[in-house]
């Protein structure tokens, strides 16, 4: 698999690796499997949505942000597969926190933003387990967070 | 094991496995790792409670919404190890996520709920590694929601 | 590695191994993989902090009850490995639910108390993947829960 070219046909680019902060790692490998930091929506180092959804951030805003987590979580394992995509086995979990009003009861959509673009991108090894909640507030101001777990070769 | 008559001996009954929706899958496998999607305690297709612990739903309430989900849990690994049980290792890891008012410090309490069924079904290997937080909502409105990690043959 | 040796020399001490209750356990093994529970700051059997950060517990109180966490995880951690800190391979995960004021939003640095004491024990192998968010509330009022995944031989 080309990531590169595949995102390309989806109009989308692989950000640049994230660098490692502090005493923790953007991704780390243990065994077949490997673990993704908490992503937020990081676009050129800046958040692209902040607050709660609904009120600060829309649905589809928030749908979209989920999208960038995923893009810069692909940038956190590219290195640790040497950019050689053919390795992943397979997307086995990814877990979406969501900035929420208080009466907000639609984080599932808000995941979906991370999970169909991992579909479409992946196919069925994209398909993964899911969990989805609502926070009141994340790191930054951060609108949605989400982490990941892979599998690899 | 026979899960479905240890299950009957407990008064209780596996659900219909249940469908992969969207982009994501209810359960999956990767190795001898089982990683169950968040679970909503849905019965027949509806949220058995909802609304925030203790206001909307109350403690015992909760704590049998917490049972539910691992039914649903259940009901979605069945199918990766062929229903049979016996290839079952452990139960490793029980994530719940507990819709909370502010003032509601007793998530623990509900997550006995999974944690002892999962006990009473599984014995010693149904001892897992657990964490319970609270959270403002969650999808669909729903009390409770579970995630899971097994292990198996 | 003499852990509690390393820890003396940093002016901490390893904690009682923590009883198991109810029908959880501590921390249990799956594989290379141990997964400890979601960890209070709790010390001689009483919470250092309560209530939300910053309100109640301010920041360096949170990122003190943080690296309590830590210790208590080591502790459970401990027996696994038959108190042979050689086995083990790396931190793998750290998972920090901070209890937080709705306008909180710097979850990161109360987990970089956990992130930075892992690395100050382990060094390089202590570096981790990491999600920090924030919840309403916490079981027993505490103000920050961190579950954690080692790796070990």
């Amino acid at each position: 698999m080309n990531l590169p070219a595949k995102l390309e046909s989806l109009g989308l680019t692989l950000p640049p690796a994230p660098k490692a902060v502090a005493a923790y790692l953007p991704a780390i490998r243990s065994g077949e499997m490997i673990i993704v930091s908490g992503q937020l929506p990081l676009e050129d180092g800046q958040l692209t949505v902040t607050g709660p959804v609904p009120s600060s951030t829309p649905l589809d805003a928030a749908q979209n942000a989920a999208r960038r987590c995923v893009l810069n979580a692909l940038a956190a394992v590219d290195p640790l597969i040497d950019s050689d995509w053919s390795r992943l086995v397979r997307v086995a979990r990814v877990g979406v926190f969501v900035a929420s009003d208080p009466t907000f009861t639609e984080q599932h959509l808000v995941a979906n933003g991370a999970s169909e673009l991992l579909f479409e991108i992946f196919g069925e090894p994209g398909r993964h387990a899911r969990a989805a909640v609502g926070v009141p507030c994340l790191p930054l101001g951060a609108s949605v967070e989400v982490e990941f777990m892979f599998e690899a070769r």
